[in-house]
């Protein structure tokens, strides 16, 4: 099932198309707004009042605080050397690799297709841009953008 | 149900998955085909004898012209500054912002994993590398890559 | 249905959510395992001990060797300059263009949000950064990020 028993929904949290999402082991706040095609997997934790927009992964490690926005297509990470196996060609499983932590502050705006390399911290009411590669800590208020991602300037109400 | 009934489509719409894209509210024109894990949003208006991507999010206020071929993991935007909620804390309703319109032309070909930003013009026949984020208007005929996007060289068949 | 009869797959492949793929025409190896909105298009030949995330698309003529790490949103494509239609206004047919293939050799990992242009070979080994542009080969064991992707250093345990 797409959205398995063991995921904790807080009240009024509206999944649009609950049969085209993959949902397991995660806890989604209050009126969170969740769309199509997203997977949140176990362990993550998104918090009330966030809209977490279609085709975005957002993995095991991540924790969104309240009221953050996150695009389409936005790609989190929780490994910095992913792989497939082990060197011995064995198929890796959980003991053979750590989850890095991800933490997104209050009142983020992460846009479209931005990938968020893991063990990263973006501060409270950051903006990262669409397509940046976030590949650094990003300090409350900041806004971000490019490949890897850098300051464009201090907070106003209209970035570019 | 993933094919709203307010959705208009042209004849021969070729959706190669009715059960894996989320349509509503859109217009599809003749002979367009759609790929598999496709949203497009209410209001949006696709063109005859389009090809639209698997993985591609078309957003309200979007118009693409005929012939154009849409890549994979495409994501428009529509808000320059996405917000989940206001400056209050309340859930952001249709109230709380604008719509900026998006127009991509005739013959447009968009490759795959690139971000459009809001209020773009995509002109005829122009041509956008994958992966490229594009943050401002592309003439007729430009060829852009990169992040942001920038004019590589003007027209060819082989471009890079 | 999602997961066609054509489709070849080896033994113990696991695929998390049968219905919320699309394979068709392609080899997988055994004890691979393909997350979910996931698309692998016809002849597209996966090897063994592979892992293909979530959101990723992997094309016609595209062959991935064993032990492959394939990131979440990584879009392949097999054409330089894709068209909707052929210069006369017509639907584009399988005789208008011809597929460029791709090699992923053995134990590449390759990271989120990626995008790999048509005709490249990626050596064995090799690791591509999330977000990166692949634009042309990557020798065994390099490691490139970026749009477009450049070698980063050499390689070692704990890339950046």
């Amino acid at each position: 099932m797409p959205i398995k028993d063991d995921v904790q929904l807080g009240y009024d949290v509206c999944i649009f198309h609950p049969d085209l999402v993959n949902l397991y082991g995660c806890t989604v706040g209050d009126e969170t707004r969740i769309g199509t095609f997203v997977e949140i997997q176990i362990g993550a934790k998104i918090g009330a009042r966030c809209k977490i927009s279609s085709h975005t992964f957002i993995c095991e490690g991540v924790t969104i605080e309240d009221e953050a926005f996150i695009g389409h297509g936005v790609m989190f990470t929780n490994d910095k050397l992913p792989r497939a196996t082990t060197e011995d060609g064995r198929l890796q499983g959980a003991a053979d690799w750590q989850v890095e932590t991800t933490r997104v502050g209050r009142r983020v705006s992460i846009g479209s297709n931005a990938t968020i390399l893991s063990g990263i911290s973006i501060g409270d009411g950051a903006i990262i841009g669409a397509g940046a590669v976030v590949t650094r800590d990003v300090a409350p208020g900041d806004i971000v953008a490019g490949v890897p991602a850098r300051p464009v300037k201090s907070r106003t109400d209209e970035p570019t």
